[in-house]
């Protein structure tokens, strides 16, 4: 029977808890130092974030016990937000006895060496600091999984990214009858779907709050073209940093674009821009409330990543030099989207 | 100065005269037999379907004078439903005096000869048998487009498969500011996706009706993976009959399908199948309220059509084995879901 240690103790890396227990294998789930008053309610009751008692056989450590949530462990999954990747895969790496096979929820990218990077490479280099013989073993999942959703057992469809057919039975862990994983080589196509699918969020959420909250309408039209062109984008994003156009039209993509822009928070940090906040007063706004819209930050660093890999890209991606200007740059949204269907409009 | 005769004065037909009168071009609209009061309506006020005014240069012909709306044109727009495709294209054949170059909004397919064929191919037949020596010159119309929004001038996205790049100016004819003309060479492409995305949507809606409509919810997880397969299904249809994915993950599919999945007639007729309706009980339902939801009739011809083109393509489409299931043999949706799910999540 294996053993899976998970960091963190946020909505996924709790989710994640039903389909391996229900699959038998051992849980332990670690909360980072954020976590301590997460775990001291899910001891006694439920979790407070997925309103939920997780199963009965998960065990529960807090932030001071890392050594002992890692010890016994087959495989490490890091579910935490792409902000605290560094500082708690840093952390663990510190504590690992072994070079553990390893899985991420983590979307986005991270700064790492004065560059800004992909998780998968910011994890490569740090592991390969630390074992220096070892084999990087690696699973980016990516695809439209909402983590109360999975905590309910509603079906879900998931996509995971390995870098080595080693760590396919890896994946047996997770599958079950509600959580289909499906697999694929494609990790940066899977990682940059992931990540980019957060900002194009936004977009249809600035939709929402300029016509949805203020004259109660929705503009389908307008609506699935940005839909469209946030797809389209992402392709060729993913094909510019080497990955596979195929991957953005699956589950990493258009799956998890549909799922995030219909109901998540950067789509509610879009609608509260729509509405008239600006990009940073929304941000902080929902932070203060306990909900961090990851696209704010991962569209800069996203367009920092974007413009290593090729400088004329941007010239082709006119809805995200939308975001950029409204959101970074702190412009009017409604003439941002003007200006965004001024260029759109002539082909 | 060009002139575009339109045949059929329904939603589509009527809002398509706003981008062609701000162009310039001098537009024919003609009434057909089941038209003859929106022609009156939109002579004295607004047209009823569209709740607006025609443009006022817009020449209304009711269904007695089709010769006079087509004598003068250089185009003709056919827009009825595809169950009134074959007889208004035959009459209008009738009347003819030469092989204008066609356009169609219409989506789905017909039977012709004795065989479920595409709407381009009745009508290339049928032009053939009037025009021996002509060109066949044909525009099949996709893309997320609610005419409703179009006559609105709601930014809107379309795409023209030409089947020949002398059409390629009368796409200037249509091209505004609000409405936006791509184009390819993928018919076969775009009339697929525009029929199929109808028949998806029904299983979205079916997805809203038994969760939404009597729990009050919204699986999000679950509408995202039905949406995706939805999409890698019309992919696997089109590329079998010999059009191109890169079509269906575009305007014509993943555009057309958001849209129309998240609000359009299909999505309603299975609304009312998950709320316990069965497929005939909510069709009819609908066509007494004046709604033809027409992914109904699709999904017979369509699963036909399939038949022929590749007898082992329907073993690889468990979605729409599933809306065959449910709609056409009448069998109950909660249980179409289930065994569709079962297939599903075994990859």
């Amino acid at each position: 029977m294996a053993t899976v240690a998970i960091l963190g103790a946020g909505y996924m890396g709790s989710a994640l808890t039903f389909p391996l227990a229900d699959n038998g294998t051992r849980v332990h789930l670690w909360g980072t130092w954020l976590d301590d008053t997460i775990i001291d309610a899910s001891r006694e009751r439920e979790h407070p974030k997925l309103k939920r008692r997780l199963p009965g056989d998960v065990r529960l450590f807090y932030s001071g016990e890392l050594a002992q949530a890692i010890g016994e462990a087959d495989v490490i999954v890091v579910a935490v937000t792409s902000e605290g990747f560094l500082p708690v895969f840093q952390r663990f790496l510190e504590e690992a006895p072994k070079p553990f096979p390893l899985i991420t929820v983590t979307k986005g990218f991270v700064l790492y060496g004065g560059s800004v990077v992909r998780i998968s490479e910011a994890a490569a280099a740090l592991f390969r600091r630390k074992f220096p013989t070892a084999k990087f073993q690696w699973i980016s999942v990516g695809g439209p999984v909402k983590a109360v959703e999975l905590s309910q057992l509603v079906p879900s469809a998931t996509i995971f990214a390995l870098n080595s057919s080693s760590v396919h039975e890896i994946t047996d862990l997770f599958h079950t009858g509600y959580y289909r994983v499906q697999t694929t080589d494609d990790i940066t196509g899977v990682e940059l779907s992931s990540a980019f699918k957060n900002i194009y969020s936004i977009a249809l959420g600035i939709h929402d709050g300029l016509y949805g909250a203020i004259k109660d309408r929705i503009f389908h039209n307008l609506k699935s073209l940005l839909f469209n062109q946030s797809v389209r984008e992402m392709a060729l994003i993913v094909e510019a940093a080497g990955g596979r156009g195929e991957t953005v039209f699956d589950l990493a993509g258009i799956g998890d674009l549909y799922v995030t822009s219909s109901s998540g928070r950067n789509r509610r940090l879009g609608d509260l821009i729509g509405q008239g906040f600006t990009a940073q007063e929304a941000y902080e706004h929902m932070c203060r409330e306990g909900e961090i819209a990851e696209g704010y930050h991962t569209l800069d660093l996203g367009v920092s990543y974007l413009e290593k890999c090729d400088g004329e890209l941007l010239r082709k991606l006119p809805l995200l030099r939308m975001l950029h200007w409204i959101i970074i740059e702190g412009r009017n949204c409604k003439e941002g989207i003007d200006a965004f269907l001024k260029t759109y409009m002539i082909i």
